[in-house]
């Protein structure tokens, strides 16, 4: 490969003027000829039944175009994996947020007042907010319409788990427990439809058309050609706009009122009706060897669905096998129920479920060390997957510098000083090691791959649109340089759009890490296609064979007279030459050896595996138990780094958000109402917390990725809260098990410690 | 050809629902996020020196966002044939409405507020209104940076004339005159832009992309691919929104407001500041031998081009040619001006001067028939063009039925009893024929044809992407006729996208009669290329060669194993053969034959030629004046009609338009100024003067256009003021040389008929 100019530059993001000056078009910012607002009105009840809804006032309120129940929606169920899903609550709530009507008028004042006036009468049913509570054969029904509250179990097994346990020098078993993390995107969920002669046009800050599309279908009835997305500037995701159950809602408002409607959630309904992370309680088993090898890993994983099913199904799946590729685990067994609740949904969070089964198996890793008596850095290189290597699931690893990551991230770290026992009080050490894919199969099982168009204009200007959309992870920016860099043309000519799927189609979008490595192909693909055109159309002007005609450095040269021509030349030379049309070149990638899991969920699932090491430092006031993150040295296996400065940025992002979950976030409720859904009380990292961060690449390109990239913004975040509660059991002596670590458990843990020795002590005394 | 399924058929507009339900976009109706209202302030004279404007006052108004004067405009000159507009006046106002600032604000109403603070110190200047005293040598200068007022200057000279004339058994000169009409468009011009990185985005009710994007990019000298247009809902078009002097304004506005800016013109403004037809007088002599056979003719055009020039440029060209390809001409001479007056500037109006020519040629034609005693069908019949003709300017006849139409309305209208002496008194019924291209290659001089994309949906619907927009006349309905004819789809799956030029291209417009004829040919390629990439989607799929597939009647069918597949199942599996592109297929049609016109004007310039003969009946109150036309009978060869109904609607509305022309429409001026600037003074037929309209297709297919099909829009309206003028003779002995035929210029005309009878009979008496 010849070598690079425009990928693996640290070039600035392609939209940043739009976004620094305020121009970008947010979802919220929609404004559309003839759009009237919506406004939801919510249950207040975590269960109850629905007696009896008036709207009579509300639609007399002057201004009000619309007033939509259950009543006025189609009576069809639909869901991303389970149709469990549907418009507005029909006879029953099953959450407090559950949507129970809507409201259109010409302004959000007037639909909220109006919204008010709607009558409801319920009757409260017994309601279950526990999932362990939930399993029991007596525990009430989350929703009347199942017949059980395990709404999906799953038990995959590989190698001989029994065996790997009697093999084993030392076998230890925890429970550790997840809470609700909420996305915590900048901007709230919105969405603004339109219905013109039986087509749905949507605008929203959407991660993944093809998800929408599904559900979307379902909901109305209608063929995937009667749906339209276009994507917005999208103010954070984070996973909380995988598969926004507003769509349909809005859909639905529009096509009562017969005119465009936007709806934006507030911050408190985004809180208490979006879809956090899922909850999870593992309870994990491992063995290991003398020498520290993993010989065998049992889990059981109940986690906690909520009022609806979304992406949870997938996020249990994935919290179930995906961590079986960062060791060399053989003998594995994992049983999981996700089961209702009457709570918010869950669904899709930043790691997709890896999160929280590496949380579990890195706390694990270091208890074993310890046990063992060997240093978390030696188990974890003993064990570390390799290149080459296809893992218990059959995935097959074409790159892989985990091991790479960790001597990285110890030299860095000064680990071996600083883990000694000369440390600082309330100082402490902690590694933990994390994987993700580049894109999953699972995602499109027809056929993973992605398509895109790279238009050359006539001034040499290069025009990319994608089927995937950019969320703010600068996908834009990474789809301009792929374009510039196969094209030789400066990346500041090269122009992105918005996605639009009658333009180009539904995407994958931003799951699973999907967008610069499988979205990453087409555009490279549609670049080498323009490319050909261009050729094509200077062979055409010079009356030459394409076999004489090169594109070097952004330049058409005629290998025979030594000719030259700009591309926009050629382009325009295009256009002429087809009657009026612009130089196209159509890029389709379809991805060869990956495949969605077969019936035993086993198979290669995606492009590429990412690896990561961190090294967490912490700093405990034992006084107070007031933590802080101190020092985060990171280094990531990603192949080839197409924008380091972005990647950079990623990793930081994903330190903040993994120290978020570590260390304050997380949703707390009280007889099934979130008692936190603000900014005040549910408590994100800000810039006062940030810590040192040192990011280091020590990838190799990866066979598979666009110019061998693999993915960066999952993988970012999934050592992080594991890191930081093995250094804080290095710091303080304390394995917690559940997060966030707050002070007041810090200190809690503390004093029962405390108590402990002086027990002990009073004891030997 | 098999037979037609869908093309031929009087099927409804793709687009009526939105039309009828009021949810199509009109360019009055953009609204963007953030965007601003801009409001124009005009001179007040005809002609002045600007010596001082404050704007401080203005700038002071709250809520006002941006004053902008020539000083803060780029200095460039930019125009479609002269480069003779600027942004706003600089130093010197040319007309009554030029530009002298814009003001931009939160809503309209500060906007034009404080545009009333805007102070301007003007030193009024030499006024010249007549194009004819302006050719003067004495003739004051209409602006001050032109070395004199004559724009442009023309001849043109094939055959012999002078030999023509000798060889006349008669030979006849007139002088035929015609003023300001107006497009008397429904929506008035309004445009909205947006900058985005240095990329200019203009919504606008834009008839002629092209022909924009050439302005655009010289006002700012912004490269091609820095413009994007994207087409709203058109209101009505008829030439004035082929060249919008509003949208470099606009986008001014938004550049220096740095934020979305529209601006729509008032009514009063629309009459004052657009662009209506270009005047003329047509000195005109001809002269026929014996049999009829017109055997010279010479022309002097003298053109009122008003402040700046536009399209006039090319609209005198074709007065001075046009003509010749509706009958054999051999010898003809003409010599054209184009003058600079202080008036509003003129340009494209449906016909594109033709419309003007032509009354002088079919006023003459009569007059001619007078002379010699012979029939004015006969005379046509004599002259008129044969398909296979290759006329006096180089122009191949592919198709022509002219004689066929006139045979049509003569039968038709009972024109032998009702042009017999028995007739009615103050009855009169008068023919007149008119041609009209299809699509010029003058637009289009580096390559004459168009593009387009026809998407295949994974349901089976389809979507197409035009470089041509539809104005109104019904482009997308024939768009999608013509795609369902190709792919055998019901007419109701097809779908039809707005005009987006960064989705295509920049199409030409609807000008020159373009966009079904060159434009349906894109389409039809694109439907083509789609048909293939369902056929090696479904060989694909079927595992065999794609020989061996066929679409019939809409669905795929394999002819040895005969099993079929519906297109939608076609389409889903080149998504996913594909990696997740949506089927698409490209066409480009580059028209082979036609070109634009050498340097001595000569060569074919269209796909094709339509023809139309026109019988008008008219009823003259002989007390009041008071004329009615009662009955047009129209026959058309415009090939293979594409859609009967709306082609019907072409040549009714082109009716009316011609019948405002001849009785009723123009533009009053008193010193520089319109009068009647509103639809109360300025008189366009209403649903009240509807004349009895038949409408015959005698046309055979055209072996250049697509399915056969050639014009209908323009050529609808060239032969009606010359056969009401006719009829008008019949009716009144009276020939009118100019228009409109008033009431008062009837009864003025009967006066001095009678005086004149008067006076003959005393003489005799």
């Amino acid at each position: 490969m010849a070598e690079l100019q425009v990928v693996g530059k640290r070039l600035q993001l392609v939209d940043s003027n739009e976004k620094i000056m305020g121009t970008a078009v947010f979802g919220t910012d929609i404004v559309l000829p003839g759009m009237l607002h919506g406004k939801i009105l919510r249950s207040p009840h975590a269960h109850a039944r629905i007696l009896h809804i008036n709207t009579e006032r509300a639609k007399r309120v002057p201004g009000v175009r619309a007033v939509v129940t259950a009543a006025d929606a189609p009576p069809t169920r639909f869901g991303l994996s389970i149709r469990d899903e549907r418009f507005f609550a029909i006879d029953e709530a099953h959450y407090i947020g559950d949507e129970v009507a809507g409201v259109v008028a010409g302004d959000e004042d007037t639909a909220e007042e109006a919204s008010r006036l709607i009558e409801v009468e319920y009757e409260p049913l017994p309601a279950i907010f526990d999932p362990i509570e939930a399993m029991k054969p007596d525990a009430p029904l989350a929703r009347r319409d199942t017949a059980g509250n395990v709404c999906k179990h799953l038990e995959i097994t590989r190698g001989d788990v029994e065996r790997g346990f009697q093999d084993s020098a030392v076998v230890h078993e925890e429970l550790y427990s997840l809470g609700h993390q909420y996305q915590a995107y900048i901007e709230p969920i919105a969405t603004a439809a339109e219905w013109t002669n039986g087509r749905l046009t949507l605008w929203a800050p959407h991660q993944a058309p093809r998800t929408q599309l599904k559900v979307m279908c379902e909901a109305f009835d209608i063929p995937s050609g009667a749906f339209r997305l276009i994507q917005t500037y999208i103010g954070g995701g984070f996973g909380g706009k995988n598969n926004m159950h507003l769509c349909p809602l809005v859909a639905l408002l529009a096509k009562k009122a017969g005119a465009p409607v936007r709806v934006v959630l507030t911050r408190e309904e985004d809180f208490q009706a979006s879809m956090p992370s899922v909850p999870m309680h593992i309870r994990l088993k491992m063995g290991a060897g003398d020498d520290g090898t993993i010989l065998a890993k049992d889990v059981y994983i109940i986690a906690d669905n909520g009022a609806f099913t979304a992406s949870a199904s997938g996020v249990i799946t994935v919290a179930a096998m995906r961590v079986d590729a960062l060791y060399r685990f053989k003998n594995v067994h994992v049983v999981g129920d996700l089961v209702y609740t009457n709570k918010v949904s869950t669904s899709a969070f930043r790691g997709f479920g890896n999160t929280q089964m590496h949380f579990a198996v890195e706390s694990m890793m270091d208890t074993l060390a310890e046990r063992l008596g060997v240093d978390p850095i030696e188990i974890r290189l003993r064990n570390a997957t390799q290149k080459g290597d296809v893992t218990a699931h059959g995935w097959v690893i074409g790159s892989c510098e985990l091991s790479e990551a960790i001597r990285k991230v110890v030299q860095v770290s000064e680990w071996k000083r600083k883990r000694g026992p000369g440390r600082l009080k309330g100082r402490g050490i902690g590694i933990a090691c994390g994987m993700h894919i580049s894109g999953s199969a699972a995602a499109t099982p027809d056929g993973p791959g992605s398509s895109a168009q790279v238009r050359v204009h006539e001034d040499g200007s290069v025009y990319v649109v994608s089927s995937e959309g950019d969320i703010g992870q600068g996908a834009k920016t990474v789809f301009a340089q792929i374009a510039a860099e196969v094209l030789g043309v400066p990346y500041e000519n090269v122009h992105v759009s918005q996605l639009d799927t009658d333009v180009s189609n539904f995407g994958v979008g931003a799951i699973g890490s999907h967008v610069t490595t499988m979205g990453g192909h087409g555009i490279r693909a549609a670049a080498v296609a323009a490319r050909g055109r261009l050729i094509q159309a200077a062979s055409d002007r010079w009356g030459c064979g394409e076999r004489e005609v090169r594109l070097i450095q952004g330049k058409l040269v005629n290998s025979v007279s030594e000719e030259a021509m700009e591309i926009g030349e050629a382009a325009s030379h295009y256009v002429n030459m087809t009657g009026g049309s612009r130089l196209l070149g159509e890029g389709h990638f379809r991805a060869e050896g990956i495949s969605a899991p077969d019936k035993d969920a086993y198979g290669n699932v995606s492009l590429g595996y990412s690896y990561a090491a961190h090294i967490a430092e912490v700093e405990i006031d034992l006084e107070t138990g007031l933590i802080s993150l101190v020092r985060m040295v990171a280094a990531h296996d990603s192949g080839q780094v197409i924008n380091p400065m972005f990647a950079e940025g990623q990793v930081e992002g994903g330190i903040l958000q993994g120290m978020g979950m570590a260390l304050s976030e997380q949703c707390v409720f009280k007889d099934g109402r979130i008692q936190n859904p603000n900014f005040t009380n549910y408590r994100v990292p800000t810039a006062m917390d940030y810590p040192e961060i040192e990011v280091h690449f020590v990838g190799k390109p990866d066979p598979n990725g666009p110019f061998g990239a693999k993915s960066i913004a999952e993988v970012s975040i999934v050592p992080v809260a594991p890191a930081i509660a093995n250094a804080v059991y290095d710091a303080i002596g304390v394995r917690f098990t559940s997060l966030p670590i707050t002070p007041q458990r810090i200190l809690e843990a503390l004093k029962a410690k405390d108590r402990e020795v002086k027990g002990a002590e009073a004891e030997l005394g």
